[in-house]
């Protein structure tokens, strides 16, 4: 098993960005073959998601959406204010599993990994491990 | 480790479509016995969950609440006009991890597999992994 | 591969149930080392997720969210009455991948495991697979 992390910046409050090539580069760069790969994000604020990658809407609309779906001004009991972020963590979940064949990753045509923040601009982590079966 | 895809033909423009019996027929046919299962939705506007399979209504339920929970009106920016079928996809989940046990999936008693349907109706697939330890 | 169950006792309706250091117990017990360990919820009205375990204000105020978040009293047609229940399970995912080394769970600083409980008070199983690779 190899293993490894990474550093995201985020530049915003809320944003999706994108981590699918950085997360090649770094899987290439271990000599990552094929095997399972299992991303995990170490914050309370944050999350990760697989979505469409091609039209930039797509991504801000989901924060956009998020927003709606999550009372930003409920009456919440965690001083720092920001229980809405850490909400969004819990739906979003902080673990993904994808596949590699031969150093490619097996995500679908308009499919990409991204990074959710909901509690920035930070400096995040992604660790990753990969499984490379017998 | 064993992998391979199946195909999913949805009817409707979302729905719940219980994969269970099929996934079992093909872990089946690849001799997979022991070890732990991934399934992955290649799709972004699809997902993937665990839930009950005993009453339909539970998985009618299960949609008409993702419903009144993403807001289906919200002026979205992505053209397509699916941005909420993506948010549905991203609060969902793309992959799913399971155990299988001497060829028995280890589903809870009223658990079932279900691929989730939010831009419907399409032909879909689902990939699996299947990594069977020493 | 090691595998074993644990059980968790919920004492309210709704509830999240910091599950941390009975898992470390179980995998260290175990004799788990280094490698990826699968945690698997059989039930289907309730979850697992990762959050912050410092404040116990946070696990409150994820439940009062997910009730905002999911319409309470919406006509849905499963007759047992737990449908928001369901619902909530599908939000929240069944499974969670963490990674173990030196039997120490690879947590961020602030993340504790919760059992999160949406039809309780019951009595409830989780299922853990421990993956040692070579």
């Amino acid at each position: 098993m190899q293993r490894g992390s990474f550093t995201v910046k985020t530049s915003r409050n809320m944003e999706l960005v994108d981590i699918t090539t950085l997360l090649v580069k770094v899987l290439n760069e271990s000599k990552a073959s094929s095997g399972i790969c299992f991303l995990f994000n170490p914050h309370t604020t944050a999350g990760l998601t697989i979505n469409e990658g091609a039209d930039p809407d797509v991504r801000s609309d989901i924060i956009a959406g998020l927003k709606e779906i999550v009372p930003l001004n409920y009456p919440f009991k965690h001083m720092e204010g920001n229980s809405p972020a850490h909400i969004m963590a819990t739906l979003t979940g902080s673990s993904l599993t994808i596949a590699l064949d031969e150093g490619r990753l097996q995500l679908g045509t308009w499919q990409k990994i991204f990074f959710c923040e909901y509690d920035g601009p930070r400096t995040r982590k992604v660790h990753w491990h990969f499984l490379e079966p017998l």
